[in-house]
């Protein structure tokens, strides 16, 4: 068994209007900063998996997307999976 | 002057309990999917800068980072920038 962290990325679809995006950027120009915008916020989760193998976990991760941590009708998400490090055996 | 996309990825620092990381794991697990835990939950940020080069907007976000987007005491953050691709010129 292998330990696997994926990092997620959930955002809007570019279809939906991204209120605390637009939120943001009117901060940005108040602050005087006119050279920002187009700003749009989404979520970033750290998971660690168990898996025997990369695809496992990586049905793991989809499966916990889809059923969790996003709305498959608002938004996209992206997966990126990286096997971590053994440690020395004892 | 160049168009870029920044991707920031705000996450809270190590030493601080994540909570809401903490209430997704009990809801992966509640859903019987043992095999995902230490969930971390921060933000992806995306933000289009003009600039005259990556220096200059590298330095425009992070500044951004700094005033607005982050809270430094909590949380680190880490920048991608992308340069857009030209469109064809008029």
């Amino acid at each position: 068994m292998k330990t696997y962290t994926a990092s997620i990325t959930v955002t809007l679809r570019r279809a939906i209007l991204d209120v605390q995006g637009k939120a943001v950027e009117h901060a940005l120009h108040s602050l005087h900063m006119p050279a920002l915008g187009s700003v749009r916020i989404g979520k970033h989760i750290e998971v660690e998996v168990q898996a025997p193998d990369t695809d496992t976990a990586n049905d793991l991760v989809m499966d916990a997307c889809k059923k969790l941590l996003t709305n498959p009708v608002m938004e996209d998400f992206h997966i990126a999976l990286v096997e971590k490090a053994a440690g020395v055996p004892a």
